[in-house]
């Protein structure tokens, strides 16, 4: 008889559901469920309006995914529901919510519909960056030794740069919630009727740590006096590891799901980091990329490093018993799109439509021809900023090289260069600070879809680059920490490791560098690191003083 | 009674005729004679294959042009052809022909119409690059003072790296021939039945100096042991001033051309040079850039400084009595082309088509809403190398402050912004060195129908932009010199002073800086000159180093 675990993965459009045979990672069946609001950013739903950088979202719309996509999954799937031992799930983070003590979010109280604080803030919510910036000032005032491991620089994307801005912009609601707790968890909790914390978000975003837990109160009364009871009051449930069982399946939602009440449900996790096991990565020096409009690094190491410019490192922050690292490259897939939207002259497009194929695949015709350095073109790739080594969102792209013979398609494959530099600056930062990168892996949609930037990263890193065997990497990832919490005796398995290595998967089909590419690769990242230093550690910060000045034309205007 | 004077512009690919009234300067009519051979770069009309770089032309073009476009022009404007008091003419310099003792083009004799090296090197013929390296490199070596007065370096475009070439390759045409001639005064020498040499392109391109004469023999010994005795055996003919009378018309000319014999035929000149009195500019410190696919920028000084960087200074060689200075920029109209055709989006083709507007002036619609600064990008102007201050062609674009929201309108102005920087860095490189200018004029087709192009110049430059009043500006400027040559017992005038206030022609509209867009294109032109340099003066030789990856992988392909 086999067993299956349902893996959930809430992005930032909608969730997916994946239903997975434990012993094989075959995936039986799969349903997607938009969310009905999508991302709130001028206006809630009885068209309240939002202020500037606003990403809200409704948290009903998590419900739905489960009780829409769960049974449809399963009545594809042909299974019998009693043969589904677990569910993981996985979420975007920071996306983050006020709610009651008894699970209910503050958006569903009567009174609540209009008030923006009372709603989820979605991850690229980033309305609180003056609080990340006054917190930042205030930890390095301070000597708070715990920024070191976010690279220097906490986000304001994370946990306590939204809560001060909910209890500035709204002490009523700050008041009002028992708990300010982030979505990866809230479904847990509603899950198992359980309230649970998981390691990975604790970590990454709220600033934990195994060993000395939170900043301090003072740190904290630092901020706002306020904000000193922060911790002890709205955030004090205690912190589990992944992959743990955080509860069995209320019966109410069995119910609803179509399953077996008390079944595993594992603690909550980030969609970036349960798709390391699914790609069968379950030690260090492995890198994972999972590279979709942006890029996110995953790598675990042995011991805790200071590297400065990743987004964070965090023990059992991505498995039990190793340091999780993350980083970041806030502009690929994008980078490509923008190129296509504004800089793909008509003749080309007209072309592709005569050929029948696609403009990135039309484009990629073109690009592959050329053999690397041929182009005499070299990219900075920070048209959104750096997010890793340099962490500055001020800085702006670049492109070098161009004569009157540069052809599109040339303009393409640097921007694709550019972004491979980036990455292999990220791994030589980790190595520089004693954390290596022996292996490198690839995920997301640009792993599945396009070999050529897949060859082009293998010859700029000099490294094989391994392909995710699966296009549901979270939520293959999340039924692999189901099964973990189902755990051996009832059909799953004991150890992350162990369900990684039955149910991760990774295409036959690795990219090897070529060697004569990789020795001009060689030099053209040397022209990059140099580009790189000059524009973004302070000898020209010319692109801060036209950021600067554009804001001031802008601003009189 | 009126009297006419007519004016001939050889241009690249037609020679333009027009018959201007020399009393009001009014055009009465034209016509435009396209050549028949156009350039030949790839074969001669025999079919005879060309070598990389090269562009040639045939004479017997510039013969058709004045049979053809003098009688239609006389037809068109109704006047009496005896009212024609003279005929000037301009050429493309360096454009270079190797003739007989009686003017007979060497490619005119049987035997020769298969010979590359017979035919005419137009400007643009850049496969003596080699000879020119070597010739900068003897010059160097052994000192030669007269090499600063071309910003230290010949271009391979002028006459003896192309002579030298001739003599190298085909050593029969060398010596076959008896005059190595500018087509300037070769199509003078066909009106007039005697040989003449013109100031300009003996200064410019011929390294003639009033006072010192040519590079010793020593020099050109020094290049190669048949070379000594080039000047006195090829190019021994007397230098004559601008506007001098080179002689009458002959009888034959006149004959064919429906013209009066014995009529003023003024000495050669350059298309570029012509152009400074016909915007009335007859003395120092006005700068005047002409502006098409490239720039070319002509001033005056009362003094012979050393400006590195610039073309050439030449004493009379714009006008008798001063220094003439000459600068470039190569890639202006080149370079807004080259945007339009690889980088403007189908989405915005489509929008300009259903306007039903032309997508220069549906870009201008949209870049000229945007205020200096606005965008936060700053370009290079190198897409074509540099030509004056830096003077060298293997420095490449650079693009730079590019974000996810950059719009292609906002590329397209800070391209033309670049090239204001750059003429801006020209200026400075004058008045650094000794060379005043305290006003700028432009003509060229940019300048009569761009109007949002120099706005931006006027406020890049922080000075008014004056406005050539012909689109015909050589042309007109030729017709000027036809009238001096003429002199005014016949009608004409005594000094190019008076031709040029006479009939010299401004627009009404001047362009004034906007006093808050020159105080921030004071912060970008900051920033340009700083990269300019960083880039430029082998701080991060990163350009030319990409070039030579290029063309390496090139030619292993």
């Amino acid at each position: 008889m086999a067993n299956y675990t349902i893996g959930v993965d809430y992005g930032t459009l909608s969730g997916r559901v994946v239903i997975v045979n434990t012993a094989t990672g075959e995936e039986v069946a799969g349903a997607v469920y938009e969310y009905p609001h999508g991302v709130m950013d001028t206006a809630l739903p009885d068209g309240t309006r939002l202020g500037q950088d606003y990403a809200l979202q409704h948290p009903q719309d998590y419900l739905d995914v489960l009780t829409n996509a769960i049974p449809q999954a399963l009545s594809v799937s042909g299974i019998d529901p009693r043969d589904v031992i677990g569910i993981g799930t996985d979420f975007t983070a920071c996306t983050v919510l006020p709610v009651k003590a008894d699970s209910t979010p503050l958006c569903f109280l009567p009174g609540y519909e209009n008030r923006p604080h009372a709603y989820v803030k979605l991850w690229k919510h980033h309305a609180a960056q003056d609080r990340a910036n006054a917190l930042n000032e205030t930890a390095h005032a301070r000597g708070e030794d715990w920024i070191q491991r976010y690279g220097g620089k906490i986000s304001s994307e994370w946990e306590v740069p939204k809560v001060w801005e909910v209890l500035r912009e709204d002490p009523q609601v700050y008041e009002e919630m028992d708990c300010w707790v982030e979505a990866a968890d809230w479904i847990v909790w509603r899950l198992t009727g359980v309230q649970s914390r998981n390691a990975c978000t604790a970590g990454y975003k709220a600033m934990w740590h195994k060993r000395d837990g939170y900043p301090s109160r003072e740190f904290y009364e630092a901020l706002d006096p306020r904000l000193g009871s922060l911790i002890c009051e709205k955030c004090s449930c205690p912190v589990s590891p992944l992959g743990q069982r955080a509860g069995g399946l209320t019966p109410e939602m069995a119910r609803a799901l179509g399953l077996t009440p008390g079944i595993a449900v594992s603690v909550g996790n980030v969609d970036a980091h349960v798709c390391v096991p699914a790609v069968k990565i379950t030690g260090p020096g492995k890198m994972l990329a999972i590279m979709g409009t942006s890029t996110c690094h995953m790598l675990m190491g042995e011991r805790e490093c200071s590297v400065p410019g990743i987004c964070g490192v965090v023990e059992d922050g991505i498995l039990p018993g190793l340091y999780g690292y993350e980083a970041g490259q806030s502009c690929v897939g994008d980078h490509f799109a923008w190129f296509i939207d504004n800089c793909l002259p008509a003749a080309y497009a007209e072309e592709a439509k005569a050929q029948g194929v696609g403009i990135h695949a039309f484009l990629r015709q073109k690009a592959q021809k050329l053999k690397a350095g041929e182009s005499g073109l070299v990219a900075l790739d920070w048209w959104n900023g750096n997010r890793s080594v340099l962490v500055d969102v001020d800085l702006t792209g670049m492109l070098l090289g161009m004569t009157l013979q540069t052809k599109p398609e040339e303009i393409y494959r640097a921007l694709i260069e550019a972004t491979a530099y980036g990455t292999r600056r990220i791994i030589q930062s980790f190595e520089e600070n004693g954390v290596p990168v022996e292996e490198f892996y690839a995920s997301g949609g640009i792993s599945q879809k396009d070999p050529m930037t897949m060859q082009i990263y293998a010859d700029v890193l000099g490294k094989p680059v391994k392909i995710a065997g699966s296009t549901q990497g979270p939520a293959l990832g999340s039924a692999i920490f189901a099964a973990v919490a189902a755990g051996s005796g009832a059909g799953g398995y004991d150890t992350v490791q162990d369900a990684a290595m039955a149910m991760g998967k990774l295409k036959d089909v690795v990219y090897l560098p070529d060697p004569e590419s990789a020795a001009v690769y060689d030099r053209l990242y040397a022209e990059y690191q140099l580009l790189h230093d000059y524009f973004g550690r302070g000898e020209n910060n010319v692109m801060k003083r036209l950021k600067a000045l554009k804001k001031e034309v802008q601003e009189k205007k």
